[in-house]
Order: structure tokens, then C-alpha cells, then sequence
């Protein structure tokens, strides 16, 4: 037990600790592909590694179409204008602002949904208030990997005539009731950002099982110049490319895929054994439905009453320890702009998000985490909830 | 002498030759780098990389302020976004399709000005006829790296109280009666495409004297994230960010700019030797009010009279010699999808457009050009020209 250094004790780490440090390959491994890179002088539009990377791609995710992108926003935008997504699109506020700012970016209005209670994932009864004639797509989210409840979101999506995109960002590598992510809607992005389990540097990408939908976002990636005939646009489209390094660095991280996750999942399970011990801090655990987990994100959700402090002020303190732990996510994206002031009483009909954004923490996990971090990281929030008056006397 | 391989001869060139073939830096020089992003695990974000890569193309433009960007039609997007673009835009049809599809991604609508008279570059008169109370913006095009009318350009704005911007995406370390590009209008945006003079494999960059624009597109390129405050959101951005590994090979390519530069110019004079001697193929060269030219274009503009064959023709001939020119730009933006079903009229207004488009021819060079290459292509061109009414007769 040790003075938490929001009230004056040394910080537990000396350099702080990030959640989301990435992940890296052997770095001899990406030296190869660089190798390859330089003799072929072929750096992007569709090269080779790219290609290798999108086959691999589709195998691993166990899906007939996979399309590498830039980066998992612009896999966003593509797929909603492949999608024929315009007017008014229903999702969830709790998810990463980069959602609603895909569809608010080509003028789509983004209509929040709330998530159901105790859930971190969009409420089908949500969805279903808000639709109207204006509804012209649903995408569901899966938060933290978690599965959103696909069945209930297609029913609606497939009654109300409107096509469905499951934004998978935290979700490469999982499984529900034995289905992979990847075939869940009528397509899902990706995200390989550097922060993700899995990444390229920045990437990711948009999957599917319809064969014309994935030649459409394949040619809009490349400004829409059709297959084969130089000069060609077909299509209106932007700059989606996956630059060859990118694939390379790809390539080399599906090397450790498998690895870094088994990583993640004793990190989980050790996060688990400590904060069984910590009242008030309940960790998110994945459902019993989830048959392949990439146990990237470990976030828990705090209990003001129990734990003894707010989830801000414990963020704070901790923050005091080097410990940069996220508020992830908050404050919900209806509470950021433009959406807090095109919806301004958009809370109304939030209010399982508004709790749940004041809840979470979530926590660094993979590969420069282990035991002896995750154990400090326990005392830290023991040794703050045992100071919890103290503490809030110090910071109101 | 020899026999067109069109008509049956061998070809002159064992492998394509192809225009845009990328220029390399020293792999030691990017290998460095790499190291240095394995020890950090900074991998994007605004890391220490495109923070150094950022101060060096300040430096090297000659602009207070210069963002990377993932890639150059994202950067065109967000400067657009950043100026207010909105209804109506115009600019030029002779561009590379991602200026009108940057506009029309936000759903903005590009308004097509025609060429000048025997010139790459936009007429200013057209802009001015096209001028209504839904004009919004303007974008100048420096095509080829050759600068479009600025002064003029900008007295249109001012007066129309609408501002510029000029896509300067050829244009890497130019400049125009002594002064550097990025310093002609409201902002200009320059592309790092592998294909550029100079690159960063994919990437781009925003650059202004602007210091509140510079910091929205700096917002806007990363979510809208406000400045130091983690979780919130100020501005509608979207993900533009370019990675640590893009930033190396900028960096990287910067030590070699000014060699490959220069290359670039004994090839381009190389070019104009030859071309003198061959009836009917024009070089297109640069005004005179160029003070600094990185030579990274070869356009050759086609007058079929006097060369006995049709560009398109030519274009044919070539290739079967494994020489792949291009036409580059063809067929004007107006004739593209979706502004051909949009403004099925345009050619109207765009005569000069739909000549220069049918005229030019873009030849090979850059690092891997020399000239043994380039007199080769030259005795090609010769060859087809003296067999024009022979191939003329087979192709058609």
C-alpha cells in the first residue's frame, strides 16, 4: 500500500503508460517485404502485397470479398456510398466519432440510437423508435469486439428495406454463435489502426459476400476508373488505396496474429483475477455467444457508490500513477459537435448511454503489458479507492 | 530504322515502360527511420516523424503552416471543407478526376471552366462566365506543375468574395515569377502519390499562411479532436492522418529531391532535343515566368496533320513497342462519370478541353529514364510517323 500520487506519493510508473501502445512484428519480417518493396518499385495501386494482403485478408476473416483501405474511416465512407446509404442513417452515439462523422462528412444525417441497459451495444428497441421514411441504412456497431444483436438489427434492417454495415473496427478476429464478424450484414469495416490488436500502420477494410457491392468499392477506392480500361471513371470515388508498406506491414503482423492474441487473453484473464478483488470496478466481460474473441479492449465499468470515486476523478488519479487509462467512450458522440448542437436534446432519449459513457475506463493490454504491470495497475486502484475521501476532498 | 512492332516488327522495349514509375530514395536512409519507429512504437498519430517531415516541407514550400495528409485527394477534401466550400465550385475540367470527386464526395458541385487557348491551364475568362450567387470557391490547377493564372484568379475571388484554392498536386517545389506555390492562394494542396517527382508512397499535404486554417484542417484530419483535450470533439473531420512510416520515406525522398530534380531536367532536355526533330509532336514546355520547375512531366501535344497519325493512334503504336505513354489528361473531367450523365452539355462550353484532351501524350521519366531509353523512344516515334499510312490503314 503506497500514498496515490494525486495525493503526493511517487507515481507507480516512471513513464507513462498508454493505452493502445501498439503491437509490433519481428521487424526482420518487415524488412523482407521492404526488400521486396524496392525491387518490384511498385509502392501502391494495387500491388502485390496488397493483393497477398486481401487474399490472406478473406481467409482469415473467412469471407468471400475483403478490400484493403487507407484506413478504417474512409472504409466507413465507401461502404455507406456503396451501400446507397444517404438521407437518414440509424446507429448507435455510443461508438467512436469516427461513425457518425463517416456518414455527416457526405452530408448523411446520423440518427443516434441508445444502447440497451447494462449493454455496451445498440438496443434493437432503440433502432426501431427511430425509424422513418427518411431511414435509408442501420449500422451497427460491435463495441469492444462484443457482438452487437445481429440477428434482431438484420430482422429490422431486412423489414424496413434497408441494408445493413457492421462497423467492426475493434472486432478483426471474432466469432458469434459460430458465424465470423465479416458475414454478419451486407457488409463490415475493418480498422487496422496502429492502436488495433491488428494493424498496417493505418488501414482497414470493408468485407463482404456480395460480389458487385465489393467490385463497386474496389473501383470507387481507385476514383471509380473501371477494371482493365485505362482513363475510364465509372464510378464517383476517392483515394482509398492501401499503400504497398502498409500491406507489407499487414502481412507481418497476421504472422503474430495469433500470438498477440493468446497475449491479450492472459492479460484479460489476469486483469479479471485482480479486479474480482476491487469492488466497484467491474470489468466487461465478452457474452457466452462470442465463440472467438481477440480480447483487445479490457474495460471496466465503474461504480461511483461502491468504488468510492466518479470514473473522471479515478481517471485522474490515476492518471497521477503515469497510468493514461481512456474514458473510451465518452461523452458519447451526440455530446460532441456538430451532433450536440444539430440534436441538442438528443440525451432525452440516450439515457443508457449517457450512464454508460460516465462508467467506463478501459485499461492497456498487449504486448508490452504483463503480469507485473496489470498487478501494479491493482494496487494503484486499490490504494485510490482506499483514499477515495481524501481524494475527492483534493480534486472538488 | 526499323519495323513498327504494330506491324510486325520487334519491340522496342523487352519490359513496359511505364509512365510514373516511382522514384526511390537510399533504403539505408528509410531503414533508419523504420528503426527508429520499432524503438518509439509511435506508428501514426502525429507522431515524431510527421512532426520533423511537417517542419521540413514548411521549410522546403516556403509556407508557415503545411499538414501531411494521408494522400492528396483526402487533403483536397479537407481544405475544401476547411474553406467553406459549399454549392458550387469552380474549376477545371483538364484535371485529374479526384479534384471534381473531392468535391462531389461532400456533395458539392463542381462547375467545369474550360483551358485557355493553346494552354494546360484554366482560363480565367471561362471562370468568370461561370460565376453565379451559388459560386462558393474556386480551385486553380497547376497542370503539369505549370502555374495556372494566380493573379488573375485571385482578383476573381476577391471580387466575388469566395476564396482559392490552388491543387498544386504536380507542383512540388515549384515557383512562379519567384514566389513558391504554396504561397499563391488561400491554401493549395500538394499530392506525395508513388507516382509524384517526389513522395511518401501515398500521401499528401495541406499548406496555407492561414495560421486559423491551418489548425481546423489540422482538427479536421484527426476526427476534430480539439487540441490537447482528450475526447473532444470540436470540428466534423474525418481520418486524414499520414503515418509514421509515409513521413519516413518523405523525409527520406527529401534528401534525394533536388538529385532527382535535376534528373528530371537533363531528361526533360534530352526530350526536347529529340522531339525537335520529330514533325507533329509538340513538348510542352514551361512559361518563362517559372522561376523553379521540378520537370516531372514530359507531355508531348500531338498535331495528327503533321505527325500523319491521331493521338489515340499513336498512343496504340507505342504500346505495342511495350512503351506505355498516356494520356494524360483524357478525356476532361466532364466526360467522366458522374458529371458526363450531370452536365451532358458541358462540351459546349469546353472546346479547348476536348482538343487539348485529344492532343496529349505523357512520356516516361524520372530515375529509372536515361538517355538511351529516351532516344530509343524517339527513334519509335519517328518509325511510326514515317509508317503513319501503313499503320493508319491496319489500325483502322
Amino acid at each position: 500500500m503506497k500514498t496515490p500520487a494525486i495525493l503526493g506519493g511517487e507515481s507507480a510508473f516512471r513513464e507513462p503508460l498508454h493505452v493502445g501502445k501498439p503491437n509490433l512484428p519481428e521487424k526482420k519480417t518487415l524488412c523482407n517485404y521492404l526488400d521486396r518493396i524496392f525491387n518490384s518499385r511498385w509502392l501502391t495501386n494495387n500491388g502485390p502485397l496488397v493483393i497477398e494482403f486481401r487474399e490472406k485478408l478473406e481467409e482469415f476473416l473467412q469471407v468471400k470479398y475483403c478490400i484493403p483501405i487507407c484506413n478504417g474511416t474512409i472504409a466507413l465512407e465507401l461502404a455507406e456510398r456503396a451501400l446507397c446509404f444517404e438521407d437518414e442513417v440509424i446507429l448507435p452515439s455510443f461508438t467512436f466519432v469516427a461513425t457518425p462523422h463517416s456518414l455527416q462528412w457526405q452530408r448523411i444525417r446520423p440518427v443516434f440510437a441508445d444502447v440497451g441497459n447494462d449493454d455496451v451495444n445498440v438496443d434493437p428497441a432503440s433502432i426501431k423508435t427511430l425509424l422513418s421514411s427518411r431511414t435509408k441504412g442501420i449500422i451497427g456497431v460491435h463495441v469492444y469486439g462484443y457482438p452487437c444483436d445481429y440477428s434482431k438489427i438484420n430482422k429490422i434492417a431486412s423489414e424496413s428495406n434497408v441494408k445493413v454495415l457492421y462497423d467492426a473496427a475493434h472486432a478483426f478476429g471474432c466469432e458469434v454463435d459460430g458465424i465470423p464478424y465479416a458475414q454478419l450484414g451486407d457488409a463490415s469495416i475493418f480498422s487496422f489502426h496502429a492502436t488495433k490488436f491488428f494493424h498496417s500502420f493505418e488501414g482497414g477494410a470493408i468485407a463482404t459476400n456480395d460480389e458487385a457491392l465489393a467490385e463497386e468499392v474496389r473501383l470507387m477506392s481507385n476514383f471509380g476508373f473501371a477494371g482493365g480500361v485505362l482513363d475510364q471513371v465509372d464510378y464517383l470515388g476517392i483515394n482509398g488505396k492501401m499503400t504497398e508498406i502498409s500491406a507489407a506491414m499487414g502481412l507481418a503482423m497476421l504472422d503474430s496474429v495469433e500470438e498477440i492474441r493468446e497475449k491479450n487473453r492472459q492479460n484479460f484473464e489476469l486483469y479479471k483475477e485482480v479486479f474480482a478483488e476491487i469492488e466497484g470496478a467491474n470489468l466487461i466481460e465478452p457474452p457466452s455467444s462470442m465463440t472467438k474473441q481477440n480480447w483487445q479492449y479490457v474495460v471496466a465499468r465503474m461504480d461511483e457508490n461502491r468504488f468510492g470515486l466518479s470514473r473522471d476523478m479515478t481517471v485522474q488519479a490515476l492518471r497521477a500513477e503515469n497510468i493514461f487509462a481512456r474514458r473510451y467512450f465518452y461523452p458519447g458522440c451526440h455530446r460532441m459537435h456538430p451532433y450536440r448542437e444539430l440534436y441538442p436534446s438528443a440525451s432525452n432519449i440516450l439515457p443508457n448511454t449517457e450512464r454508460l459513457s460516465e462508467q467506463v475506463i478501459s485499461f492497456p493490454t498487449g504486448q508490452v503489458i504483463n503480469e507485473e504491470v496489470i498487478s501494479r495497475i491493482a494496487d494503484c486502484l486499490c490504494d485510490i479507492s482506499d483514499n477515495a475521501d481524501q481524494i475527492r476532498h483534493k480534486v472538488e
